[in-house]
């Protein structure tokens, strides 16, 4: 057993103490596990937009102090009671969502959206018992998405810890929490194109580009992308896409662009950029008698998805995928084992890596639009 | 070869002179089938809403006089130039769409939808030349849906005739040729409930008894019959449905109603009304993580599919489909193969039965809801 096992751990983290400002490193106190969690030792964690977005406070009623990160790899450094399917240094990856193993999303092949351990976006403390684990001078620090990977330690729910090939290299699989394969999953998971297939990829940040390389990977021969920023074409070739579309360049509907590009319309579409409009463009442009549209990105509240009903009755289908229908224990395991086998690329996702000491600048990157993904070395 | 093939045939139609006004027997002419096409002689023949909707001229420019009738069953008299799968005395289902066999939609498994043999409602001639083969005292009669079933003798295209067991009771398969195998055929082709699962049927006319005839035989536990007709249930228990609601009998949304019935929604859905809101409530009433839903019913030109696309992103499907999948020429001889097996019944569905010569009667009975289907005796 660890010699830390059912001590507090100090370590440094990176604190948001208040919306929209600089991350503070911050020496912080990191409590045992309690029943049915795990404490892990992160050890590479990287940034996506879902921690920036909550840390500009837009989505949600602001809960600060807070520990951001959810994409991440690590260490398992202790159990608490009743976790039987991992040990400590077993090594693993943290997810935002989970699987219970016993509820009726658990039970089916068909659903990865466990009832217990659905993404919460709004919890700031553990579900046992409602309490942070992480805390400053006595001072409680909440949690984010039951994750909080940009600390040196956390504490996350057993069901929501994949256990992985401990051959794979932890600073390439971390992205594997997230994003890529929230866009990888709604291909190969849910649109599922033949070979020699047509695919729409609507935007092209990290999850379209990871849409794109599951195109590739399930063999489409045509991958069209669209997005509103034609600078993001040339590093999209890397990810197999081969055709472009920038809804600006024409003075009709991008569905009406690509149907004529593709007599009809496409095999199969993948809307990444959470714009409605993009959404209904990505159905509509669908080949009618079999295509079939993929919805991933996240939408406004108050947004509205519309079309003519002729339009499904045409015998297209639109889907929906929360991280790419992927359950986060039984299925990432078998992902990790896809790059290790090199039939998933991630070195091309990672343009950029900084320090945990400098984290902020891994917010930059994004803001800016520079970065894909930005690997935080968290023992630096 | 038949005595009267590549001859004019004088017979009996049921001919629609104008809107709305009943439909007169007349001794009309049948040229000979041109290159490509069949004539048949019509046995038995069904009344569906289309014609009548037709007949009321709702749907279209007027096109007058015509003869109507789709649902249908008869033996191959000639075959024109070219039609090598037919010949003289085969037993065959016509139908309102068909196959060419050479287009894209006819290439691929996932598709019925014909380019060049697709559903229109608007041709009055055949698609050869354009020309009707149907006329009285020189005065062309229009055809409809390629079929005009509503006569002794017909001429079709190739492509639109399924060659079927001649052991199968013609006026039993007849209603297979349209209504039966879009409702069962949208159940099992596309909404392919599991056993023991729940579907919810929005509506319960012919379509939707078929669609819950589907269910039954899928093998699900629950089948929820949707209509705002309450005197509809007690007939659609010989269907299989055996839980109902009626929207009126609640002052809540009718999905709320039926995710309160079944812990959080069917497993599918089926819409067979037409109804914009019956098709976003059938869609908003299956359960996130799984549920299916399928568009069957037509709607208005102006409708508009409404809902929040979160409703997508939590792993709900919609898809529509158009005569249930099925490949006219290809599948069809295989469900009156299921009906032979006794796998799917008919019987039920055949509520009333008049002669030729009193086709107005089962207007009558549709339009005052008394029958799900009416066969004409086209030799009486």
């Amino acid at each position: 057993m660890s010699s830390t096992a059912g001590q507090v751990i100090k370590c440094k983290a990176a604190v948001a103490w208040e919306a929209n400002k600089p991350l503070a490193i911050e020496e912080i106190e990191v409590a045992p596990p309690g029943p049915g969690e795990v404490r892990l030792k992160i050890l590479f964690t990287a940034l996506c937009h879902t921690d920036v977005y909550f840390w500009e406070a837009k989505g949600q009623t602001p809960l600060f102090p807070r520990i951001f990160g959810h994409e991440a790899a690590g260490i398992v450094e202790s159990v608490g009671e009743g976790v039987t399917h991992l040990k400590e240094g077993d090594h693993a990856l943290p997810v935002f969502t989970g699987e219970c193993g016993e509820c009726p999303h658990c039970k089916t092949e068909e659903s990865n959206m466990c009832d217990l351990l659905r993404i919460n976006t709004d919890r700031g403390g553990m579900i046992h018992d409602g309490k942070a684990r992480f805390s400053k001078n006595g001072q409680p620090i909440y949690h984010f998405l039951g994750t909080s990977t940009f600390s040196q330690y956390t504490v996350v729910h057993a069901g929501c810890v994949a256990k992985v090939d401990p051959a794979a290299p932890l600073d390439k699989i971390c992205v594997l929490s997230c994003g890529i394969c929230t866009g990888f999953g709604a291909t190969v998971n849910v649109a599922k194109p033949k070979p020699g297939s047509s695919v729409a990829i609507f935007g092209l940040g990290a999850v379209g580009l990871s849409a794109a390389e599951g195109a590739r990977v399930a063999g489409a021969s045509r991958i069209i992308g669209v997005d509103l920023n034609s600078s993001r074409f040339e590093l999209a070739k890397k990810f197999g896409v081969n055709e472009f579309v920038n809804p600006k360049d024409h003075n009709k509907p991008v569905q009406e662009v690509i149907a004529e590009m593709t007599n009809g319309g496409v095999d199969r579409s993948v809307e990444c950029t959470g714009s409605i409009q993009a959404m209904i463009s990505a159905f509509e442009c669908v080949h009618d008698g079999w295509g079939v549209a993929v919805l991933v990105g996240v939408p406004s509240k108050d947004d509205a998805f519309k079309t003519h009903p002729v339009n499904f009755l045409n015998e297209r289908t639109l889907k929906g995928t929360f991280y790419g229908n992927y359950k986060a224990r039984t299925d990432l395991p078998k992902v990790v084992d896809m790059y290790m086998r090199k039939e998933l690329e991630l070195e091309k996702f990672l343009t950029h890596s900084v320090p945990l000491s400098e984290i902020n600048k891994s917010f930059e990157y994004m803001l800016k639009g520079e970065s894909i993904r930005c690997v935080i070395r968290m023992e630096e």
